[in-house]
């Protein structure tokens, strides 16, 4: 295993060492320059991808962003001008020939080796529909030893690939930027094992989360992310990713929450960190080197993560706010009179909430007496009912008297739960419905949040609607901007 | 900043490549081989270390460690044997000679570095005065600029050093095998920011844990791990050891509670990953390989750590369990009935209970009609009082009336509290004034964990006595077998 391991190092040390190795081991077409304008790669909705800079650096920490995955292509681009930036195919990449697809036959099957138009064109868009490569094969192994298989022959022959998961990321990192191979998850989705007194969950790359979601909801248990993409996106991805989603406030991040993985380099290697120990300080803790590094040191094929209890209950308030130092205060407050049974702060502005109440069907705003400045959904988890409601009873009480709180309301219901949690989620959807959208995805210390959402209108007068909402929990703001169509003439 | 995670990576790589580059970098002669019998190095009471295994590869994974070791350093060593095994000094390192000790005193003044024989003397010996270097001095570096001149100094002149923080390990990775500069980071204490929004902290890694409790406590705040050793300990120390202790059950592993590290490498080079973002995603994150590597990657200078709220309402109870498979089951239970206040799960066995007994003083058993095979300390944290405690006494109701539970004391205020902790944390200090002792870590699957108590105790029979306890809710045993002397000899 310490072979596997210190090839796995010196994955992470050619890459990073801005590659005088010119190695063959390319795995991951990362996107770079999208097909209309996007100032920032590291945005998404889905918590997949965090920016995470002070308020006044972004820029720079983009071009981190460009030079992280200038390790692996060549590309020409320029730094002063995102949007007239060039992208140009490595020409070191070989094309698929027909022995190519003949040994992909062989190793896989037909079945599992796709050139059919239709299926190649979802393949290679994003859920966004910005992004599109022109990839004409899509492989879909089975288990581990043919996705070894696969990345041992394209390492040999330099095809180049991209990995791909549930397609729902919203930065494009998961369709190819040409004619990459297509290597998708999707097959692999079975559930290992489950460990009813650990709450240890061991399963394939390609399970998709909602999946496992009710898979552990029959055995009392729950999965420590949620995010609004979990019925289509996967657990391989959301680990590629850093995904952070919705209870990252109760729960931690995936660092604290994987236990163990099982990867694929791009020679093929398989390299097994799949513990299932709660504490294991054996040897280099390698795993984490593949959390969020978003496949480019290689594909996640097996997952052991550790999964909280199922509480029983369950209770979200739906707050108006009249300004954002009031929503500032509210979650002070609630980290300290919640406590424990806080498993979720979310915010949207007025914008954010209008664009939901346009765009969507049968969505109405639970506080429709006025247009506040700003929404709260605060949820709480606990294993007590009556004393769980009695706390936030009494939280909100306290919250509208000292003027925090404008107007509330309590879900009553599992529907009622259900519609809140609808507003929050239902955000991506109703931006794509609004027309374009520059999505960005930037994690701040929670006072200076919103301080760049202002400046964005400010400097954007009408030409464009700016919204934010997000993870206030976690400092983490969705700022998108929405306008009638994409404009490359941009300039921000 | 990407130079300098490259180097990180650099040298990950080079110590994983099982050495072909003989490296000039040499930062931590890491114990390898106790001055007295001991089989596992990686045992610790203070959780500092687990060896993580099957319970049939325990000696495998001893093998592991040593050759991560091996890494480092050049060792005679037997496998067969540990007992036996010989370590040579590595003539490749240097010798101090004056010049060096004048240009120590140039950089760092004369306070700092100590060659007083008494200093000395206990710098070079663990807490178990079981190993025991030779090291002729010890440097203390105030700020990692001194820290980092030190090191670029003692690389270019081949000088090995070890990294010392409070020096409490148990498993001698504290002190030096022959003549080692110590570099110890007591100087390094300061606290450098603290916000009370998002309860970050950030300071020096030579500031003691319970120091760090304290100033967190007056703004209303804990530290995410607690121990016994947090009088002297460092929270520098705790991260390098990725400390689990007692609260790990609760507010879980390092790896999701560190937000950012500084670390100077080897070579003198600082790396700056002192982000304090609750979510970053920006690049690879390698400070996850400076969690838990014992300094032998770099020492740890700065650390920034996300606290949680302190929490009003604590309750602790001491229960009896006539077996082990109850003490499984009372687990079980705990997980699922006191949900999100379950803050500590604690295990002894009757062996630890006498110990304690006898050679502390002052120690009473909370439950002493009887002596019962096991003991449970169950701990809950929470912001409501009167409900937190109801909940408690209804789970102790419920497991006494399934006979999960013989007895059980609940603590009525402070003192007894303490006192019940006392019992848990006095362990290894009981153990040390019982005789010679032998020390193991473990990480096991919690089913299985005590099997292997049971059979140590088979095999040594009236030899030693064992004992079996640590964090059941962690799946954590520390298993310590207690005899009269040392025995160069003993097999197990």
């Amino acid at each position: 295993m310490e072979n596997h391991k210190a090839a796995a190092a010196a994955v992470a040390y050619r890459l990073l060492n801005q590659t005088k190795h010119k190695s063959n081991k390319i795995l991951h077409q990362r996107r770079l320059i999208p097909n209309s304008t996007q100032l920032n790669p590291s945005s998404s909705t889905s918590g997949f991808t965090q920016a995470s800079v002070p308020l006044n650096q972004f820029v720079a920490s983009y071009r981190w962003d460009l030079r992280k995955s200038s390790l692996i292509h060549t590309h020409h681009r320029k730094f002063g001008s995102v949007a007239s930036t060039i992208v140009e195919r490595n020409p070191n990449f070989s094309t698929i020939n027909h022995d190519d697809l003949i040994y992909f036959d062989k190793i896989l099957g037909a079945k599992k080796v796709i050139q059919d138009p239709e299926e190649l064109q979802t393949a290679n868009t994003d859920w966004m529909h910005k992004y599109k490569g022109s990839s004409k094969l899509m492989l879909q192994p089975e288990n581990t030893t043919e996705l070894s298989q696969i990345l041992d022959y394209c390492n040999s022959r330099r095809l180049a690939v991209v990995p791909q998961g549930g397609n729902t990321g919203l930065v494009g990192g998961s369709v190819p930027v040409f004619d990459e191979i297509i290597i998708n998850t999707r097959r692999m989705n079975s559930v290992i094992s489950f460990d009813q007194v650990s709450g240890v969950l061991v399963c394939e790359a390609g399970c998709i989360l909602e999946n496992l979601i009710s898979f552990l909801d029959k055995k009392g248990f729950i999965m420590p992310l949620d995010l609004g993409a979990k019925g289509s996106c996967q657990i391989g991805g959301n680990i590629s990713t850093n995904a952070g989603g919705l209870r990252l406030v109760r729960y931690g991040s995936l660092h604290g929450t994987v236990l163990g993985l099982e990867v694929v380099l791009a020679n093929g290697s398989v390299i097994d960190m799949l513990g299932t120990l709660r504490k294991d300080n054996t040897g280099y803790d390698l795993k984490h080197l593949f959390i969020g590094s978003e496949g480019s040191l290689g594909i996640i094929t097996k997952v052991s993560i550790l999964t909280p209890p199922k509480l029983s209950s369950v209770n979200i308030a739906f707050l108006a706010c009249e300004d954002y130092i009031s929503c500032q205060k509210l979650l002070f407050q609630a980290k300290r009179r919640l406590g424990e049974i806080l498993s979720a702060f979310e915010f949207l502005d007025s914008q954010a909430m209008n664009l939901v109440l346009h765009h969507l069907d049968g969505v109405r705003n639970p506080l429709p007496s006025s247009i506040y400045n700003f929404y709260v959904l605060i949820e709480t988890t606990g294993s007590n009912e009556s004393n769980d409601k009695a706390t936030l009873e009494a939280f909100l009480l306290h919250a509208m008297e000292n003027g925090l709180v404008s107007d509330g309301a309590l879900a009553q219901d599992f529907s009622q739960a259900s519609s809140f949690w609808h507003i929050r989620e239902g955000i991506p959807e109703a931006l794509q419905k609004a027309g374009a959208v520059y999505k960005y995805d930037l994690s701040l210390p929670v006072e200076k949040m919103y301080d760049l959402v202002e400046e964005m209108r400010t400097r954007l007068g009408a030409a464009a609607n700016v919204v934010g909402y997000g993870h206030l929990g976690d400092g983490n703001l969705h700022l998108n901007v929405s306008a009638r169509q994409y404009d490359d003439a941009c300039r921000f």
